[in-house]
């Protein structure tokens, strides 16, 4: 086992790692950047490095300072939390050179599943479902009408060289594909100097339901079922639960089964996550996967009542997982706290905490960085808090959620409790029918006079 | 349902209680002396009352005060925690006669329970282990010496007149009986004018072991496992946990019968724990039986995963259980910080407390009422909170509950925080090796230098 580990990471993730460390038996090594010396994670660490100025690009994300840290500290192993380094392959093979266990993806695994391109043929070689579409740039128009067809429509087309929604046309009709052909080639010409296009079936208000994956060192792979994180916001994840209230025993059989095989497939070590877009019908398609810890994974260990952290660290020391796959028999909801203000456009709102009060009691737990007397820097995510609360039941662990976040009193800085306070309360969310565009149509209300 | 309920309490239990409410969407009223208007019990109750000073008996011992909130407010039930009323049969008859659920148990069950010598002659009756010994006073020293030889030596002489250790001998041999009679009988006689003497076996150095079980309306009842309390500082429980680590599959199944077939004997209504002291060979005994919430009772819930306060409610309101025993397939602890001062014979420390920062993260739950800048009253018994850890395995959980205990922090008074820090490497302790004689020998290290 390894003796000592260096967490290249901050905030709650950082503290997070610390937590299993010690409860391992294992010294930790923090690394902090010089906005971070008051931090929690720097404070209950067993040793501290700091590691340059408050910019990541010169603090959390400087392999090199990172590694000197490891070395002068000599620590056997580096975990990278999530962000920053934690998909980077490599800064994993760098670990690798210097002896150090990264614990994580190798690098191979890392490029070969951070490249989309490359991750959807991989998953499509496993026989994993993904979005239908054409393999490739299409060649011509006729080409274009027939694929469509194959595919079935909604369809989406898009620019290969494309980014930010430009040279993106979504096509619900026959009679509609010409003219968003021409107009599509025509802005990615403009835009990009290409005019290549792909075509994917356009998933519909899907879902993101994910799956929990942890495979070891001698090639097997076990799922510890799903999180349902469709509630966002431009791509931020705000709230995730488990199980999915959309799940059904078939489709967790199907979709565990198509992430155990995959993962399997890769021969994939370490906890990971494969990311899927789930339709009306119950269809699902791989999305991407996650090659490190989530920062919603605390729900899928309320549920099954084990560490992940420490699942990763023996994985990542040579010890086999038990293989068992997981059907959770408790519900899991997650709120994250940020230091923004719901009610105005989710702005971050940075600051001192001047009174901080902690809910607590059965069924609530609370992972969080911050204390009264901390002052939250501009310079990183504005998560402070993740708030998680567990019960026999959704509508029980709606109703704590509720309770536990009424009891939550930040004082000096905005926060979005409000938001998941009225959240736990809309009439969609409570019978749990919702999908990635249920932010779209949601107001927060007038706030309440103090 | 209930629709609103007014909790006859204070501290944890009282917010332990207002949560629960909360979650089942219930109101819930809190009553409080004027020495704890600013406690957290106060402000998240829907409504307050004060009923009266900070001395117990004009205020949470004062029953009309309590009826008359109840009846001000229109409260259809009262919970009243533990200690206080909980255990007092004219508080819970004059709820009746007041038409309030009183969520506990009958007057008639409680005195029943109650009076030592009634709970023994039932138990008894109800086929379950009870200390052997006399029936009621010894004739002459004739009998004593035939009743020695029928429980086995070591026996316990008691005056039955008796109190405060008076007229009470251990006796470990035949030889040293007639001496121990005569002495005990004169001790008697002079200290209470009566030398009736009656006999039972010495259980030396048990554990303390616990039933928790749950009876319904319909005469059914199911036991929850058990709690070991042996580690106790003059009859004070200071930890507890479940599994106890000298539990075997069998002594669980034959105390766990023994508990059922109690509660189901005098159908026995609601959450109730039945004690029993349990001897080297595994043979157990019952002690006493409490008709009410235990302080404890988080250990449980935490590892059955459901909430017991929401169970008193629903078979107080007359739905009934599942009727399904319990193994737990976790380990749990719970350390009762108390206001005292380990360092100094656990000498009461109340005062402002003016820094707290709680622990958090995965299997850490903190029940507490106290806050930064709460002022401890010294009116009330010393504990302000309850640090319970969840884990797989034993080893796991005192790990947890290690580094729990090194993240919190509460200055400005002194806690008993260091003493389960020091007990959590108890060499005996981390054995599961200790009886309720653990803290005889126990002595405090020299406290750390700051």
């Amino acid at each position: 086992m390894f003796k000592k580990i260096l967490i290249a990471n901050r905030g709650e993730i950082a503290l997070r790692i610390i937590r299993t460390c010690r409860e391992m038996g294992i010294k930790s090594v923090a690394v902090y950047s010089t906005a971070d010396e008051e931090s929690l994670h720097v404070r209950f660490a067993d040793e501290a490095v700091c590691i340059g100025p408050a910019a990541s690009n010169l603090s959390y994300l400087k392999m090199s300072n990172i590694i000197a840290a490891a070395e002068i500290t000599n620590a056997d192993a580096i975990h990278p939390g999530y962000g920053f380094l934690s998909e980077n392959a490599k800064f994993s093979k760098i670990c690798h050179e210097h002896g150090i266990k990264f614990i994580g993806a190798s690098a191979e695994m890392i490029e070969r599943m951070g490249d989309k391109a490359s991750a959807k043929a991989t998953m499509k070689a496993a026989g994993v479902p993904t979005v239908p579409g054409s393999d490739g740039i299409i060649e011509d128009f006729e080409q274009c009408e027939k694929l469509a067809e194959e595919v079935g429509y909604p369809v989406m087309l898009k620019a290969t060289a494309g980014g930010g929604g430009k040279g993106m046309r979504a096509v619900w009709k026959k009679e509609e594909l010409k003219k968003a052909w021409d107009s599509a080639r025509q802005e990615a010409a403009a835009a990009f100097g290409n005019d290549g296009m792909y075509m994917e079936k356009l998933i519909e208000e899907p879902r993101h339901i994910e799956i929990q994956i942890v495979g070891d060192s001698t090639g097997k792979a076990c799922h510890l079922s799903e999180r349902d994180c469709s509630i966002q916001r431009r791509h931020q994840k705000l709230t995730e639960e488990t199980p999915s209230p959309f799940m059904t025993k078939k489709l967790r059989t199907d979709m565990g089964n198509a992430a155990v095989k995959a993962a399997e497939y890769i021969k994939y070590e370490g906890a990971g996550t494969i990311e899927f877009l789930v339709d009306k019908h119950r269809n699902f398609y791989f999305m991407e996967m996650n090659t490190r810890i989530q920062v919603e994974h605390p729900i899928t260990e309320q549920v099954i009542d084990y560490d992940l952290i420490r699942e990763q660290i023996l994985v990542a020391a040579g010890i086999p997982i038990s293989g068992k796959n997981y059907t959770p028999q408790l519900h899991s909801i997650e709120c994250r706290i940020n230091a923004e203000d719901p009610y105005n456009d989710f702005r971050p709102s940075p600051g001192k905490i001047t009174v901080l009060h902690a809910p607590g009691g059965h069924g609530v737990r609370l992972d969080t960085h911050v204390y009264a007397g901390y002052t939250i820097v501009p310079y990183y995510d504005s998560m402070i808090a993740k708030l998680i609360t567990t019960a026999q039941t959704r509508e029980e662990a709606i109703n704590k959620m509720k309770r536990a976040l009424d009891e939550f009193v930040i004082e000096g800085i905005k926060t979005t409790i409000p938001f998941h306070r009225q959240l736990m309360d809309e009439p969609d969310y409570v019978a749990g029918n919702y999908t990635t565009a249920f932010m779209n149509t949601f107001k927060m209300n007038e706030p309440e006079e103090e």
